[in-house]
Order: C-alpha cells, then structure tokens, then sequence
C-alpha cells in the first residue's frame, strides 16, 4: 500500500474557504486504477506560523499507480487551477509518499 | 474518524533497526475501544538532514477514544521503554493528530 500525502498551511481565517474548494472540486479518482481511497485531513493549529495545517490523504494500490495517475490527462485536468486561490496558502504544499512497512 | 500520526526523523543507516523494534514489539492495540487501524509508514529520505521520515499512522473512531488511549495503563505500559534505542532518532518525535473533513 502507498500513501501520497500533500501538506497545505492554510492563512488563519481561511479554512473554511480552504475546504470549500476541496468540496466543491469535480473529483474523478474514483475511476482511477489502483485508487483506493481519498480524505481531506484538517490538523493542528501552528501558533507560530498562523496556520492550520491540512492534508490530502490519498491511498493507493501500490506508488507505481500513483505515479502512473500522475502522468495521466486526469491528473493535469485536476490540476489545471492549482494556482488559483493562492491568497489561503502560506507557502507551497509539501508531498510526502509512504510506503507501508507494517499494518495492524 | 481521526488519524493520529507520530513522525520520526531515523539517521541514516538506522532504518532497518527502527523498523525492527516496531515489528518486534507487543502491541495491544487491537484490544483498545475506538482503535481501526495501525499502520508503520516509511517517507522519504531526507538528503540535507541525513534522514529517513517514518511515521506511525493510527485511525480511531473518533479523536476522544484515541486521548481515553492516552491516559490508559495500556499506553504507559507501551510507552515504558521509549527512550531506549535513542541513537536510532535525530530528534524526539513530532505528533500530528488529523480530523477527516472529506472522503471519497
């Protein structure tokens, strides 16, 4: 199992709007080979920064399917407004990909 | 359903170690109200640190029956020897708890 992790600082205030635009999206994943399964995660509060952290959760048969999803036509249309909004971001979103090493 | 997630920052070379003690261990988890899920994540590698990112992913019902967890006897019995192994880690533990806000 993979797991491909996208991590969003959100400004302060903007959270709610954050997750409209998750809700709002027309998601095509499920129709995806090798898609197991989608959360949008809300985290803690950085007292610091001013931020609330998100992240994408996404779950995926093995990282060569998401790697394939990644070079798909799919992929760019889902991307197309990525640059959109970008007054509720603090900075970029920072990927990290899981492999699982042990379950329970 | 809420994910709580612990990451880990391992020195190079140290991983299959880290992975050992992990595998090796009694977990009770199963046992716990609330618990769904244990997983042992292995990120990426982290060339300017000198590490490798590991993470333990645990889904529970909700964030409530995972902090009940946290005051149990249970989990001090399977905190007790946490601070062996300490030439394993770059740095003490970072936690992030998550709330799912979307599923697909």
């Amino acid at each position: 199992m993979f797991i491909a992790m996208n991590r969003f600082a959100i400004v302060k205030g903007q959270e709610e709007a954050f997750e409209t635009v998750w809700k709002e999206r027309d998601s095509k994943l499920a129709k995806v080979p090798g898609f197991q399964k989608f959360h949008l995660l809300k985290g803690p509060f950085d007292e610091e920064a001013g931020t609330t952290l998100y992240a994408t959760h996404t779950t995926w048969n093995s990282q060569e399917d998401f790697v394939n999803w990644t070079k798909s036509d799919h992929f760019r249309e889902a991307h197309k407004n990525a640059g959109s909004n970008r007054d509720l971001y603090a900075g970029p979103p920072r990927f990290e990909g899981f492999e699982t090493v042990l379950s329970e």
